[in-house]
């Protein structure tokens, strides 16, 4: 029907993952078929086909007859330079019709969560369809459509199957800054014998995600094959998630919710308990930090939130455990990868001066998945996991995760450091985690690995005036100078009273 | 704060009003500021500055050193080559909070409308922000909601004042094909003495607006004071909202909805009733055809529609009307912009074998005018708007008008055609709207002015075999082959039993 004759020529721009198709102003089938620009067409090459969004080309970067595509689009499309492509008109995206159905308050069903999701990974979606499927689902979802939209999600991602007869994972909502507990209850949990096949996410908007601290300490981007062998040996894993497609949904819709900054409960959700399933877990324990500069805000929504994963849990045949955690300060001391790194090993080594809040929380998940996963009875849990640590095993096993995955390293401090002193005598009665964790991010956290924040001023600590409330560290002199304007501007990110 | 060192190229990219800006990937600024592809970010000229989505350049179509910006965003921005501009950090939209919250299933104040209208229309949201609050809006939107979006609509455009006592309007939701009452009323309602100054939209998904049928008929795109210089002489005019910013929130909004083809009824009441109100009217009489395939499908959902415009325009203090029409098929033979300037030519010069059904609708619309407008007693409106008509007096103020505007030309029929022809004997008894429009548009229109389809098959007529259904009218054979490809696939387009 459409003839293949529009030359790709590859212009190199990357939109971030939305398909961009670009094309002449004067091309002649843009004209006979009646494109402009943001319409919404399909692009073919001889084996399938993409759809895109119309960007028009009014200068000679494209000769007559040529065609391009952005970067997420060439690399799906996987065409070279020269190649020749067709276009033609996009039927509508068929499972939009259940977006719009959501857009105006219906419930679904989970078979409509099944069509979305699939067009979602294929591309189909615009971002503009995508935002508008997020914020169809912010409000009025059920716990039956939040089962049906983790299963979706689950449907269009690799699920790995293990041989063993549970498998234990753990999980942060997340939005404190440090709380680096994940690498020392693996390395607890994997020394007890318990399998914990852990993936975890690289920073979307915080200083440091688990992935990205230990990405300092050893090799993190684990294929499926990886995961499995490293698991099998050694019981234990610290894997990017980001380098499996277990979730390739939750890939997109976190992209757009973060432009959003929209979190809502139900994709909140989905996007936890979807990965723990595709990663074989069957107990789970989930960290809900609760604090006024955390995710979770108020101890209502901390309840709703559990109350929520444990029904969807519950239908999807997960045994979980939320615990609702102090979200009032940072976990540890380090925020940033390599200083997070430094807080883990010290806690891991029993170092008489590692940070004994970190310390103390990682326990506690440790415990309460040994007691969950029902192999040590109610409160015996946290003193068995004391004593692996203690003993030093669970450093052992850690280090041996990392060997199996190619390799331990040990972090270093950054080259420029500067003291952030109080400016008065008092007590530490705040702290702005939202805008401590900024400081770390102007300092270069985390592209920066041993870029960050050093932190030394915990809730009820009495200060004088000169006494360190924390450090900021960087790699170069400029974003040292950045993050130092910031903290001048700003008032009260700790406050003193 | 930052330096201006970035040198403005144009590589003349048409986005569709989202600003973009491109970047190199390996700019420092980019580097050192930690952005990365779909980060919102500023961007100044010594001037002025704008929000814009950055997408990233891994090819040399920028020399390091460069930057560029999409069409829209340089059009804006108004910087030639070689301008240098600096980029910086953007602080979250402050309005953004407001949609976050109505996304959230929250009632607005009418304040929170003004300042989301306000960013809207400086570009300062993304196509995403825009879709999130468009969805947001679908459901859930009060009556003192809609009135708060209207004002808040009419604030951030121009308003048109007058000296008459009171300015008379008219509009159709429209979705039903051909229906080009407008002109006939306006001439008629002018020539009574009313004045009358009609802004008509161009087509977005139909074959033809208002505007592109008296685009073939005379000069349409008036600014502010030629409406006002020929509404002054002749008592109406026939303008391109378009070429007045009457409600620049409107037209961003409409091309998002119609990409995610929403229509939902808050928007659509705020969009009408804005235009009315920025346009100075205050007596408005709205048709909202009722039809399987017209916009509105169910005198239900036609019935709070009426009730909704009426509360609204109530708050708004328009004196409005609302008849629910006959949405069943098409008004008028001709779909396309001449086409169905000839059925209004043909009406107002009493041609004998002008369609009767478009002179009939309006008449109903023109006399209920004169009624609304406290000019002639119940049921005697349409009496006089019938002998304006009869007496030849509505085509001499047609004339006259747009002789005002700039010349009066009578179209031309397109050089291709092709006849559809029943394929059994029987009666017509459904029409497809939707796609007898697909068709003209298929043929060329609205952007080939002289295509579209010449209807002649009305619900209830008796057919042989053979009989003529429509034509089909195109400027190119290529154009012609295509809507026949579509018409000789697609069943039922006009169902015969």
């Amino acid at each position: 029907m459409y003839g293949y004759e529009l030359a790709f020529k590859d212009l190199g721009i990357d939109t971030q993952q939305e398909h961009v198709v670009y094309m002449r102003a004067d091309c002649h089938v843009c004209k006979s078929e009646g494109f402009s620009a943001l319409t919404r067409i399909k692009v073919w090459d001889q084996q399938k086909s993409i759809v895109a969004s119309l960007n028009v080309i009014e200068t000679d970067i494209l000769s007559p007859g040529e065609i391009s595509l952005s970067k997420g689009a060439r690399e799906t499309l996987q065409v070279s330079e020269g190649a020749l492509l067709a276009v033609s008109h996009l039927s509508p995206v068929e499972s939009m019709k259940y977006v719009r159905a959501k857009i105006f308050g219906n419930q679904l069903p989970t078979a409509a969560y099944r069509a979305i999701m699939q067009d979602l990974v294929q591309g189909n979606y615009s971002n503009v369809d995508i935002a508008a499927f997020i914020t169809g689902c912010a409000v009025q979802m059920s716990v039956q459509e939040i089962v049906g939209l983790t299963q979706a999600m689950i449907g269009v991602g690799e699920k790995i199957t293990w041989d063993f007869p549970l498998v234990v994972d753990k999980h942060s909502v997340g939005g404190l800054p440090g709380n680096r507990t994940t690498p020392i209850v693996v390395a607890i949990v994997a020394a007890y014998g318990l399998p914990i096949p852990k993936t975890s996410s690289r920073a979307i908007t915080s200083p440091a995600g688990t992935a990205d601290t230990l990405g300092t300490l050893t090799r993190v981007n684990l294929d499926i094959e990886e995961i499995k062998q490293v698991v099998q040996k050694e019981g234990g894993c610290f894997a990017w998630g980001g380098a499996v497609k277990l979730s390739p949904a939750d890939d997109v819709l976190i992209r757009v919710e973060r432009a959003l900054d929209i979190d809502s409960e139900g994709q909140l959700i989905a996007s936890v308990l979807s990965k723990k399933v595709s990663v074989g877990a069957t107990h789970v324990v989930i960290d809900v930090p609760v604090g006024e500069t955390a995710k979770i805000r108020s101890h209502k929504n901390a309840e709703r939130l559990k109350t929520h994963l444990e029904q969807v849990a519950r239908a999807l045949g997960l045994k979980l455990e939320v615990l609702l955690t102090d979200g009032t300060q940072p976990v540890g001391r380090g925020i940033g990868p390599a200083l997070e790194a430094m807080d883990v090993l010290a806690v891991l080594q029993n170092d008489p001066a590692a940070p004994q809040d970190l310390k103390e929380k990682a326990l506690v998940f440790a415990g309460c998945l040994l007691e969950l996963a029902g192999k040590e009875p109610a409160g015996n849990g946290i003193k068995v996991a004391q004593a692996i640590l203690e003993s030093g095993e669970a450093y052992q096993k850690f280090k041996a995760i990392c060997l199996a995955q190619g390799g331990f390293t040990v972090p270093n401090y950054a080259p420029f450091c500067h003291e952030v002193t109080a400016a008065q005598a008092g007590t530490i009665i705040r702290i702005d985690n939202r805008r401590l964790s900024k400081v770390a991010k102007l300092a270069g956290a985390p592209e920066d690995t041993m870029a960050g924040v050093l932190f030394a001023a915990p809730l009820g600590k009495t200060v004088a005036p000169g006494d360190l409330l924390f450090t900021i560290f960087s790699e170069s002199e400029g974003e040292l100078a950045y993050a130092l304007e910031y903290v001048n501007n700003e008032k009260d990110i700790i406050t003193i009273a």
